[in-house]
């Protein structure tokens, strides 16, 4: 029996995301007794609900190609999460009005851990309501932080893009710091989990090499000790790299970019766990230093994008059209790493309810004792995900990014008002 | 007759100034008649009067042409200003020991404005203490200010960095302004030009597209227009890119950065115009924000080079040999542009005294009408200066970064006390 296929974005978006839609579309295209349209939610679920339905089949077999290079979510995201099913049934009734509208059979929803947990909702929609679907989740997100999944594409070309500006900002400082900048503090995301900071950590090749303090949420902040490590690493080097998650907290719990000690004048904060750190290394230590932070620079970077990522980016969106076709419900193409010395991985699924609102964190295991740095372990565990360049095509000095029609299929239904 | 040659970068340094090192210590190898050893000095002139050289004949041709791809200064830069010969003469008469010790008859000195007035003073040694010294600026600067010269290495590649970011973040939260961010605002160099930021101009196709505000130092901030200018656009677009020099001021000449309107409270701010555009928009209009600081992110980004710029870096090292051993003084090759529809440039020499000091500006006749954008004629300049890549090798994923020997040379004399 063939049905269409709705596929969504979640959530924020990665620099291949949109590879994962390409293989996804063009995997469904191999499976034309089963899946006919594949119909992209203009702005994630909220596509459903409102029924924009974006119409794939009118894309060039080009186009869709195209998308293997192009960072951002192409059909639009969102940062929204459905109720449960007794809590809001409504919007779960509104949903299977659109799919039957428009014939859709396989549910497909990109992002991370709140959109597994709508997906694993939907997924549900069958036995609670009645409605046959088969619903898929594909794992998606830069802050690697999903459970079961050996990683998140998206991941390895945030880490990739970090490790490489540390690298690169740490021969800079490196020549200045005789007679200017001494310290420098790259701040990265990561609000809970501090994958990426550890990233940085590949950027290394010897034991001392930059970056010298990387500061993760999962380690308490020690004011004291930050301050003399910083010390210590200046006179033994010259000048000090620091890599800081914007999720960093004090012991009381606070983001450090939240805790301006003169609050009391009743002052925000402008934010930004690195403008926090130079403020206080220029007062604890009088070090020049320069600051950066590369917010969205990081999670868009498709120019410096991994091989390994894009490669696993694309997997998870064939294999979810594979356990669609197959009649898999309530599962998610995870990435397996193999057991050998060599890096090798494949794709299994695993069930929605496992992964589902769980947050994987940065183990103990892979941070150092003083709780400013990741192991050997860590590095093990972080290197292959960074392996191998997947240069975009670039035309007149910036990448090339191709324009998609994002035709919407005509609507059926009544508008949809929450 | 067979001379030493000093070689010193200096001031902020770039992703290609080693390209230029390189090139020129490799010329020299042609001028085996002229030019012996070719000495670096170990953090730029401070290496001269400290009597800290370093032998680049201990490297092997593989090292130095490992250069060519090394971002930062490898030899280590300074920010240090010779004064005038005659408000300090004891250090002049320092170089010229220093000269005569290590038998150096050809000074290059690679850096922007201020190291170009070094080099015009270090030029007149000749002259005014009767030792002979062939002395050679080469130009070096992401702030793009350099007179005479059409461009700055180092520039190409910083505007290629500014302009692909800006592609990338904007495809980023154009996917995410349906129900999250619709501001994202990247902060760029340019205390005092605009060119870094006019760069960002280059991520466009369509006249509409972003970055849709561009704010530069050659500008006065106004406030009112720039909210309703956001205003205007978040409602045909749906979100705002902007791109600000750090160096953007309001109409009383100071830096927005550090013009905290609560500064009565006795609060510093914590630097950097992103947060405080984004604390201004969150206040003006409740729009949700994000905002990055590139720092030296965006002059270190070696990764993303530009082979236009990567080519003229090393042009203007191979003819400052080429000037010196011509006998030629107190000059500097400059790149100039051809007349033709074309890109096309040569490089010329240029003297010293037209340079020195010189601050070259973002002309008026490339700000649009409103001052929140470049015009075609700026877009017409600066295009050919991003064009092409000079992906560097990669190895584990990161950038290979070869290890330099930099074997200091022995010294002859005492220790110089300034």
């Amino acid at each position: 029996m063939k049905k269409n296929a709705f596929y969504a974005q979640s959530g924020g978006v990665t620099s291949v995301i949109n590879a994962t839609a390409a293989a996804l579309i063009l995997e469904s295209k191999k499976h034309k007794s089963k899946i006919g349209k594949v119909y992209a939610g203009k702005n994630g679920i909220l596509g459903a609900l409102n029924e924009e339905l974006i119409d794939t089949s009118k894309e060039s077999i080009s186009a869709i190609e195209s998308l293997k290079s192009r960072p951002g979510g192409v059909f639009g995201s969102c940062r929204v999460k459905l109720k449960s099913l007794e809590e809001n049934k409504k919007e779960y009734k509104r949903l299977v009005e659109v799919f039957k509208a428009h014939d859709i059979g396989y549910f497909f929803y990109n992002g991370g851990n709140d959109s597994a947990d709508t997906a694993f909702k939907v997924s549900q929609i069958s036995k609670k309501l009645g409605y046959p679907i088969n619903c898929i989740a594909i794992p998606k997100t830069v802050d690697n932080d999903l459970a079961v999944t050996d990683c998140c594409p998206g991941f390895g070309s945030a880490a990739k893009y970090i490790a490489t500006s540390t690298l690169e900002a740490s021969l800079d400082v490196a020549s200045m710091s005789k007679t200017s900048t001494k310290v420098f503090i790259l701040e990265v995301m990561g609000r809970h989990a501090g994958w990426m900071a550890a990233s940085s950590a590949l950027a290394r090749k010897d034991k001392n090499d930059p970056p010298h303090i990387i500061l993760m949420p999962e380690v308490i902040f020690n004011q004291k000790n930050f301050i003399s490590k910083i010390k210590d690493i200046v006179k033994r080097d010259g000048y000090c790299v620091i890599v800081a998650s914007e999720g960093v907290k004090n012991s009381k719990g606070k983001f450090l970019a939240e805790s301006d000690t003169k609050d009391a004048f009743g002052h925000a904060q402008l934010g930004g766990v690195a403008p926090y750190l130079s403020k206080l290394i220029t007062e604890k230590l009088k070090f020049k230093n320069h600051w950066a932070v590369s917010d969205y620079l990081q999670r868009s970077a498709r120019h410096i994008a991994s091989k390994t990522d894009q490669l696993h980016a694309e997997a998870v969106g064939i294999h979810a059209v594979k356990y669609a076709v197959k009649g898999l419900n309530g599962v998610m193409p995870v990435i397996v790493r193999g057991k050998g010395k060599k890096y090798s991985w494949k794709i299994e699924p695993a069930p929605l309810s496992k992964i589902a609102n769980v947050e994987k964190k940065l183990p103990k295991s892979f941070i150092s004792k003083d709780g400013f740095n990741v192991n050997s372990k860590a590095i093990s565990y972080l290197k292959p995900l960074i392996a191998g360049e997947a240069f975009p095509e670039f035309k007149d000095g910036i990448p090339r990014i191709s324009n998609l029609k994002l035709m919407l299929t005509p609507k059926k239904l009544k508008k949809y008002i929450p």
